[in-house]
């Protein structure tokens, strides 16, 4: 098997919509985020089924991808970031695969085609809306219009900031996703017009915390910290969906926090 | 003053079509090209004018876009690519005078606003078609729409590989530019067909170098090194515009000559 390894940044979202849609790729979300340096590595052995940090596995985004590409391999899927806690793994992982299997098995498409599958794929999934686009990009990605790359559209927030984030524990972003997200969708909406008037991060962070407040999915450790950020001087909010803060510069750390220290991956997914 | 420094990839064009239109931000060029890891880095000081390596210069598109950003500033570009030879340097010190001036003087400009007035003042030089929406990107960007990201579609070949470059001169890009575009747009539009059929760096070398020998732009240095790097079992094609060749992985060393070894930026223009 030829040896190809894909690294996808993982997305913290701070604010979004849920734009539903019969058609996957016109499915999707607004909304708007940071690609971490800290991601997800993807590699494919022979074999099959998934498997995380060496661990068996299940990520349904995955195995869509790997039969939309006809393709069949072991996705070994390696990665420092917590897991159901906001930062995309599952999406990062469908990504990764699609981007290594085409590599593998010369399938021949173009990073927009394999954006498309790996965005379907979760959205049919039911594991993420928004997280795919955004981690093809890099940066401060801002979803403008939902879907894959033919329908949606997306811009970014220019800036050269590092983060910092803590993670209490688990969300399932299936749950949320399967719930009333017509309050969410509409704060989500607020918050990206409020952003596309000043897309700045101070605005970015100001506009997560308003939503991440309105959409009533704070926990009391995670509205404490966010709080502890404020009161030092800094900028935090939560990761959707995850119970994990992040934050500007050294936010957390500043407020006494054990956090993890992590740059913007300027870069999106790519192979190695 | 604020300090400010971004940086924006180096970027050669394999081919391209020349799509006027009286909007600048509607004109451009479709085509596919690579991203490099040697590029530019623009920051402002006091005063005005634009220095490049230490030498007063001028740079009308870096005029334009501080005219439209309403600043005073003295950009100062610093480069190891060489100049007038196809790499987009004028393009990308427009595109990192745009976001430095945004930062230095908290315009609150959104990434594609910037790129927006950075592709609108190159295009109203003259001195370039699709280097800056290509650099704003990084990797192997594909242009399926010229203008700036609101007109245009752009597009990327999923690959992980080195290139090299050798310059023997310097061609004018306003005087091809300004010439008769026709046949070299639809020798550009032809090429752009093949790739998004197959979108493989062995495609995208394999039309650039037909486009380059049917526009006729060829000079015997450049005609001479493709043709070694082939002999040796290399891939190699001309920089639109500039009497440069570039070549995957180590194509012209392999084939004795002395180039410049690079990565490609996965990262598109971004403040540091």
């Amino acid at each position: 098997m030829t040896e190809a390894v894909a690294f996808v940044p993982g997305h913290v979202t701070g604010f979004f919509t849920a734009d539903h849609d019969d058609d996957p790729t016109k499915a999707g979300s607004r909304g708007a985020g940071v690609a971490l340096a800290d991601g997800v590595t993807v590699r494919l052995e022979p074999g099959d089924g998934v498997e995380v940090n060496g661990e068996d596995s299940e990520i349904e985004a995955v195995d869509r991808v790997l039969n939309a590409l006809r393709s069949t391999a072991r996705v070994v899927v390696e990665t420092e970031l917590p897991l159901s806690a906001g930062f995309g793994v599952s999406g990062a992982a469908a990504l990764g695969a699609a981007l290594t299997a085409n590599e593998v098995f010369g399938h021949g498409l173009s990073e927009n085609e394999l954006v498309t599958i790996a965005h379907g794929a979760e959205v049919q999934a039911g594991t993420g809306l928004g997280d795919v686009v955004a981690q093809a990009r890099g940066g401060f990605p801002v979803r403008l219009e939902a879907g894959a790359p033919a329908h949606g559209a997306m811009d970014g927030v220019p800036a050269a900031r590092n983060v910092e984030y803590v993670s209490f524990g688990e969300l399932s972003t299936t749950a949320v996703l399967n719930g009333d997200t017509e309050a969410l969708t509409a704060a989500g909406r607020e918050a990206l017009s409020a952003l596309v008037a000043e897309p700045t991060l101070e605005t970015f962070m100001h506009v997560s915390r308003s939503f991440a407040r309105e959409v009533g999915l704070l926990t009391p450790a995670v509205r404490e910290a966010i709080e502890d950020v404020s009161a030092t001087g800094g900028e935090a909010s939560m990761a959707m969906l995850g119970e994990t803060v992040f934050a500007l510069d050294t936010g957390l750390s500043d407020a006494g926090y054990d956090a993890e220290r992590c740059s913007v991956s300027l870069a999106g997914a790519h192979l190695r």
